[in-house]
């Protein structure tokens, strides 16, 4: 059994792994080559370095291991046609995005941006603009994983949350759920727009220029899902004419963002550079998923946790 | 029965409270006057304004409401003297205090101060350092009202609490406690340290350089209590020399911090000029204090709320 991981985990990560599997034969490499692949029954990979050649070359690979929870970049009809397995690790990123868009918040709300600038200046000044988390509304669009835990940290601080998704069916830490066809009327209500939306069909351009009009005028506007969402014209006019306060964006229609794009400077915007869910974690908790799952391919289980419907796209 | 504020509530708080207590002479104004403090029955302030001069002129102040929690700068004898009554806001600092502490730890966690220089340079890099706040352990010097909701926030994000206080007995959100003598075992543990500790005499330079050697080196230190829990320059060498990895400041031994004061060039040294208790609801809050408790005090009861023994300094 060979295992190709087309990164290389820390020594105090993969020696472990190497040791707990005598039976498997590694290989890390930092990248893809086409040599190795035909070589591997397993393949472990960030997702973003396959293309449909590479495929042709993976004759033997019969499981993806994919350490990321977007595949949108992955040649799917190629993985489809060859019956390779592919699980990934859904719900790995939940904790450092959540953290991630809390410190967005409360950095907005508690005026650190201007405390950075005062503190550059040597200036000793109190006219910061605060104000509160507590008791405001947060809408959360795709309360899965990532969204139900950004709403379980909302509710600690006194916010409550709104969750909306195709059906409006229940989700954790929501106090109300509305559905994609209940959007517009709710979103008046909310001081906080979150999207951690997957890339569908679906979700392109679900929201246009008329949800931005029914936002607040202070809301505070996050894309953390996918830069499919909205458009980004729609989305700086929204900006530009203070139709919402503030835009907080780790995804963009195209990425990484042109130098000249003119969103990195417009005022009350926050450019992320889709990084929010990375964390010095990341490798550590990949291979926590991998391992139980390693033994169960090895024991010839196929039924490996977070299998993934190439076809549905997520 | 006159009350005189030495501020002035925006209309929108400052009609309502009139129309309410009819009974009840108003005067709003922006400082302090002796000639309206001769006037006055009610005070209420936010305690800094006043020296031993000016009571002498309170000749007929037989109750001062301080819309603030820290009283150190009042003139507490000649108050004690003239048998005034004060009462404080006690507890009304705890949510945007405890929000502006989460909002710097998850700040620095997810690199959010870099994140905002790049955009400055129009970069897109995914070279952040970013770590988790989950699983690392807080130690709270002074887990009362504040340090227990900055506790009960910290668990939200899966820390552990260290409470740590005078007598090393219970507090709330802390999952374990140590007294002021078990400090410096204590802090070996502790990714964060926080101290909103009053000030008191027990409370002065109660940390020396060899507790900062004891703390981790990557821990984040934050004073969010008052400037004399720690001298400048032992702060400032355990920065200088990496036995901590942060400060984040929110008092100083001198206030305002001087412009040419070193600390506010020190790297991974966070000024915030004496504001995390601040908020646009500061004076709502105050108000909905005060309201209940002149209430009362029309009632001829003088068991206000939040009664102070200013001999003891809080």
């Amino acid at each position: 059994m060979r295992i190709y991981f087309t990164f290389e985990p820390r020594p105090d990560l993969r020696e472990p792994l190497v040791e707990e599997f005598p039976q498997v034969d590694f290989v890390f490499e930092n990248g893809l080559s086409n040599n190795e692949l035909q070589e591997a029954d397993v393949l472990v990979t960030y997702g973003e370095d396959l293309n449909d050649e590479n495929i042709q070359y993976a004759t033997k690979v019969k499981w993806i291991f994919v350490a990321s929870a977007g595949i949108e970049k992955m040649p799917a009809q190629a993985i489809i046609d060859r019956g390779i397995v592919v699980s990934n690790v859904r719900g790995i990123h939940k904790t450092p995005m959540a953290e991630s868009m809390l410190a967005h918040i409360l950095a907005i709300k508690r005026a650190l941006p201007w405390v950075y600038e005062q503190q550059k200046k040597n200036e000793w000044s109190k006219k910061a603009k605060q104000t509160e988390l507590r008791d405001s509304t947060a809408l959360i669009l795709g309360p899965g994983a990532i969204g139900s835990e950004v709403g379980r940290l909302l509710q600690a601080f006194g916010v409550a949350t709104i969750g909306c998704n195709r059906s409006g069916n229940e989700a954790a830490y929501m106090n109300e759920m509305v559905s994609f066809d209940q959007l517009a009327e709710a979103l008046p209500n909310a001081d906080i727009v979150i999207s951690v939306l997957p890339k569908t069909e679906e979700t392109t351009h679900l929201l246009k220029a008329d949800h931005f009009k029914a936002m607040k005028n202070d809301a505070i506007f996050m894309n953390f899902g996918r830069g499919n969402l909205v458009e980004e014209t729609v989305l700086m006019h929204a900006i530009r004419t203070g139709e919402i306060g503030y835009a907080v964006l780790d995804v963009f229609e195209q990425e990484p963002l042109a130098a000249d794009h003119p969103i990195w400077t417009l005022s009350n915007v926050i450019v992320s550079p889709h990084i929010s869910s990375h964390s010095s974690r990341y490798v550590e908790r990949s291979l926590a998923i991998f391992k139980p799952n390693l033994e169960k391919w090895l024991r010839g289980e196929t039924d490996v946790e977070n299998r993934l419907d190439l076809s549905r796209g997520y």
